[in-house]
């Protein structure tokens, strides 16, 4: 598990660390992230208006960047999905 | 990103399907994943006391089982400190 978790951090880093705050992801490169990163657990990850809705809906303090555990929670949701879990 | 996840619920789901509900985590079963998947994240993870104050933290509801959301805070936690993100 330790090594999956250093995968993650690392994919997370090396996407924030694009411009900007290399501790957050901005929209451009969230965007980026998820369409290289998770074609198949994100739905329509193409489309400009899911990103936005999605950024938006992780984005807690409303500032245009996901934190790292801003963007883990959406992770959780994917994983859970991915996993059968009940919501 | 998507295989690491899938990693982290295939391990979730081994461990939970030891005893009684196959989708949650028992103290044995989360003290079992600990100290055999986390051992270098987890300070002390062979410590009894260590793991009953972390269940307890994770466990929102209180019901001696850990969802697998309630799971992903931890991960979550682990990850952000192993990354060096501000917590």
């Amino acid at each position: 598990m330790e090594s999956a978790i250093g995968v993650l951090v690392s994919q997370f880093k090396a996407y924030a660390g694009c411009d900007g705050s290399s501790d957050t992801l901005s929209r451009e490169e969230f965007h980026k992230l998820v369409t290289s990163q998770l074609p198949n657990f994100v739905k329509n990850a193409g489309d400009p208006a899911v990103i936005d809705q999605l950024m938006s809906s992780l984005d807690e303090n409303s500032d245009g960047e996901l934190t790292f555990l801003e963007f883990w929670q959406l992770i959780g949701r994917l994983a859970s999905q991915h996993g059968g879990f009940s919501q």
